[in-house]
């Protein structure tokens, strides 16, 4: 990888499904390039985005690919809007224009948007093609590459949903010059996670690179963005639908039990999801380290670089170690009662596993809750 | 096969779809047989029925699985019950009563019971198994194989869903004996379109047994559910997701563009599915001998038999040509705006096809709609 920066520029891979591969393209100025949506062009589209996303980049994709005004439908912004309801929104709107089968979904937006597209696209006369046109960091490393698609409800996150896989991915690295610098931090989370999880190298270029990225480095942010997405079609393709219990897919989901217990409790409302994904990179990392199954010094570069990026290592200090193990009881990865976590066995090295000291995981809890840490 | 009468036996045949294949039993008393449920005694099993079906059944299924009370949503039952917001309940309870992603969701009903339940399980938390106990003879030929789920809305029939596989169907043979003589001609019609489109041998064998079929004749059931599921599941392995254009898994549509037509128009509440594909196979010869594919012989042969079924052959005096029109272009099956339509170059022969004479369309139209028919 170059030290100097260089000029950020088209890199293209291929996620591989068989019959549902995909091609994904990063790089500057994709939403501008018609030569881009070769594919996509003369096909019945149909675009959702959301208040904040729209105002920034609808005009252009609609020059882009020759669109109507009234071809989009724009949603409230923020995670509290990844709803059924919204869903349902959505598909009544499709169904009263008459979206054909053969028309094409696409999702101008973060992650919510992505995700809840994705789900309509799934369940729209039993499935149409879907255009994933991610615009923040999160969206574009994370919901790019795997083919989850959900909403949210009152009693957990993605608790309804479908693996729908995009026809196409194109992120655009550009759009991540409007992102509000805790989303762009929120995004940081995914990309420690992947070189944590499986890619100790990557994680020290992170530590090395990390106030670049933050700085909005462009041919830096292709470089993770890219690496992160191959990491990621690599793990999917051996696992599409996660139903290797404890197999490589679940490693993704490094961070995220202990991730959406925070969000569940504040509501969805007052963390991000890449935040609480941070907060729950550091929770496993100390869970390992009380294991023994990492030293100190990888607990304290991990705590560092999520630190680094601008991320909370804490819970909200209202959240008691009851929340905790109620909320993670709901986890999907809950297999006939019995948590299971993706812990580390190093920097570089996750494994799924239900096989943990119970006593450490109270110790983790107690020494992230509040009050409860001086028990 | 026998010409007498003889004692109905179990039937077992398996949908070869790879890792998704799964086993059909078909026969008397299965619903009382606990060695018929091996594969799911043990687990986390919760029973969605209605409220026709669960007085009659759902005791004698709670004794054999050996489930607690607590452990069945009971929907009211019909067509109009098939809705988004009656998915959202079954949801709402399952995640109240924190249903694991390894359990098992059993739909104990019919094709909207099956149909709603099945969508359930393709969406809650992304995917789980789903146990299908059909109970009426429309549910136990067509909806056992295929794997397509979902719910009506109010701008068309199965407008939400997705595929999703069961992991096992039992259909007890014996639930038969509690069906309304409406329902059992229902199910008749999709026994005979498989005749129609696939198997002259069969068709003949229906117009010898059809008396036998109405008055419940084990044995004969079993061989027309037995053959139905055969040919389905032949059709389904080669096109699971109905992806081929014009492909094998269309043919299955035989009748069913007209008849949604129907179902849509009186919004659900008058004319079973069935009935309405009884109508619908009815519509397709008509149209089929207008543009000369089939002879007049054929096409009298199919209308005496949907009416011996104690079928409809003549669509609610209310409807017009262009409701047909309108209603129609709706269909899932309208690629690139031309509608396309499943007919008969012969007994035992369909096609899927856009290439048909408008003129004779309209012909057929005319012919079916009251007093349109005069003009």
């Amino acid at each position: 990888m170059p030290l100097a920066s260089a000029e950020p520029r088209l890199r293209e891979l291929r996620v591989e499904l068989g019959a549902r591969s995909y091609a994904l393209q990063i790089g500057p100025g994709l939403l501008a390039d018609p030569s881009r949506f070769d594919d996509f062009r003369g096909r019945n589209c149909r675009v959702v985005s959301d208040a904040n996303v729209a105002p920034l980049y609808l005009e252009q994709l609609r020059q882009t690919l020759g669109l109507a005004a009234e071809r989009a439908f724009i949603l409230p912004a923020g995670e509290t809007q990844k709803t059924l309801g919204n869903a349902e929104a959505v598909l009544d709107w499709l169904l009263a224009n008459r979206f054909p089968r053969d028309g094409v979904l696409i999702a101008l937006g973060g992650g919510v948007i992505g995700d809840l597209t994705g789900f309509v696209a799934s369940i729209y006369q039993r499935g149409v093609d879907f255009l994933q046109l991610p615009t923040t960091l999160l969206a574009q490393v994370d919901s790019s590459v795997g083919g989850k698609t959900g909403v949210n409800h009152a009693r957990g996150k993605n608790m309804i949903g479908a693996f729908h896989q995009p026809c196409a991915v194109i992120a655009d690295t550009d759009t991540l010059r409007s992102l509000p610098p805790r989303e762009l931090s929120a995004g940081l989370a995914e990309i420690i996670k992947c070189g944590l999880l499986a890619d100790a190298e990557f994680f020290a270029w992170l530590e090395q690179h990390i106030d670049a990225l933050r700085a909005l480095d462009g041919e830096r942010l292709g470089t993770a963005i890219e690496r992160c997405c191959r990491l990621k079609a690599q793990i999917v393709a051996r696992d599409e639908r996660e139903s290797i219990a404890g197999g490589p897919r679940a490693l993704l989901n490094l961070g995220h039990t202990f991730g959406h217990a925070v969000e569940t409790f504040t509501r969805y409302q007052t963390w991000l999801h890449g935040e609480a994904v941070g907060l729950g990179l550091c929770m496993a990392a100390d869970l390992s380290a009380r294991l023994a199954w990492i030293d100190a010094d990888a607990l304290a570069r991990c705590t560092a670089l999520v630190a680094r990026a601008g991320l909370p290592v804490r819970p909200p200090v209202e959240m008691r170690v009851e929340d905790f193990r109620q909320l993670m009881q709901l986890d999907k990865k809950v297999a006939a009662g019995k948590l299971r976590l993706v812990l580390l066995r190093g920097l570089g090295d996750a494994v799924t596993t239900a096989d943990f000291d119970e006593a450490a995981f109270a110790q983790t809890l107690a020494a992230f809750c509040g009050p409860a840490a001086a028990i």
